[in-house]
């Protein structure tokens, strides 16, 4: 009656958001990187020189919208868009993001957390967040 | 950097609830039984009939203070009596409950969840919620 | 590893609020005027006679609106109606105003703060912000 | 009517956490650590592996409350303690603090943020904020 999980350390959280800044600084977009534990609460958080003070709490609900449902935000529109109850009614949840930027973070199949970016376009947040997610990628092959 | 973690089972959480509301019926006093994961989230939650109203989200957030802190939320009054500047500042944290009726759940000294209690007296509260405690001791004991 | 800033005094905050009451009052529209500094904190504000009440938060979120993302509220709609996971997502974020009446103040290339106005329609909303800026637009030519 | 102002970098806020963490690291104690510019805007944050969940919200609204009036958290209860009004008043003000562990940063003399440690006792939560402190005090010498 008791569940093995894993979750994600502060160590591999800075390693996440040191490799999405390092991205956006190579793309020369200012962003807000914060990374959420599988439970919800935030880890760590960077908000880069030049990013939009709006950025703050999209990021953080990015991340937290990704562990919540367990699946990237940009797959919502797509999955809610042909049904219109829950592309008017779904949306207003409260802290629920719909569009690019978070990622849920598996390690093993094994769902550990969430990323989030917001500063630039959805696709160049969503680079950031990739380049986060190839951190445990490595890690996983490490193994 | 990956954490391994316990968390608790459904199944765990309702036999707990199960024995709680056992206590409960025995003493004649209908209360909400809650229990959250170690992230915080409700796991699950009965209000027996006649429980008042007011002790549904006293119950969730007993369960929460005490997986958010991991001390028995009557802990927190001793721990802050002689402290002026806690006493009358940490008491207004949104959720925080500072009185008797909530315990973290450890399992093998790993913090599991927390289980909330309310709807008696504090004394009552805290007698439903060890009762649900008792289920995780003999689980440990049997292992 | 300091950042060297431009604030908003409070004597200019009122005097690009004098300039959009100007306005407002030569079209015969009473609207409220709002303008924050840098940070997004509210650091003047004027409810003419007979404006709505509904326009004091609308007029505190355009002016905050376009300091937290740096663009005037009028050009969001621009920015998300062919980019529908935005369209149906973004316009959720509390406190964000996707219509016209908000401006970001920049001076000499810097963002200091933002104005909003809100009580007529977005044209007239928009003339009465964009008499504000003129203001700093002058103290720009005058140095 | 511009104001002249300094901000926090994120370099800056990064190298503070590096040694609040490093301090709560020797004491054996794991905390949050929240950085906030001077609009009240969170900067970056670190959560402790095992750091209490209820720590991150906290840990935010020290540094916030350190920045919003411009004194450490911990001289509020000295401040308020004789004026009954104040006492059981001023404390219910939303995400306001009064004990110790939040320090605006000062950076000659200006006001550029403040930081904010919870997770240990308010001692050894300070002692983790001065040490993020004292970050700041090097680079003013260093000029």
């Amino acid at each position: 009656m008791i569940i093995e999980k894993k979750g994600i350390s502060l160590e591999l959280a800075e390693r996440m958001i040191d490799a999405a800044e390092k991205k956006a600084k190579d793309m020369g977009v200012p962003v807000v990187i914060a990374v959420v534990d599988e439970g919800g609460s935030l880890k760590a958080l960077r908000r880069m020189d030049g990013a939009p003070l709006l950025s703050v709490d999209i990021a953080i609900n990015k991340a937290w919208t990704a562990v919540a449902f367990g699946i990237p935000t940009h797959e919502w529109y797509e999955m809610i868009k042909n049904d219109p109850p829950l592309l008017h009614g779904i949306v207003h949840t409260p802290r629920l993001i719909i569009f690019g930027g978070g990622y849920p973070i598996h390690y093993n199949g094994q769902l550990i957390g969430g990323i989030g970016v917001s500063g630039g376009t959805s696709q160049q947040d969503m680079e950031c967040a990739k380049a986060g997610l190839e951190v445990v990628k490595k890690l996983e092959g490490s193994n």
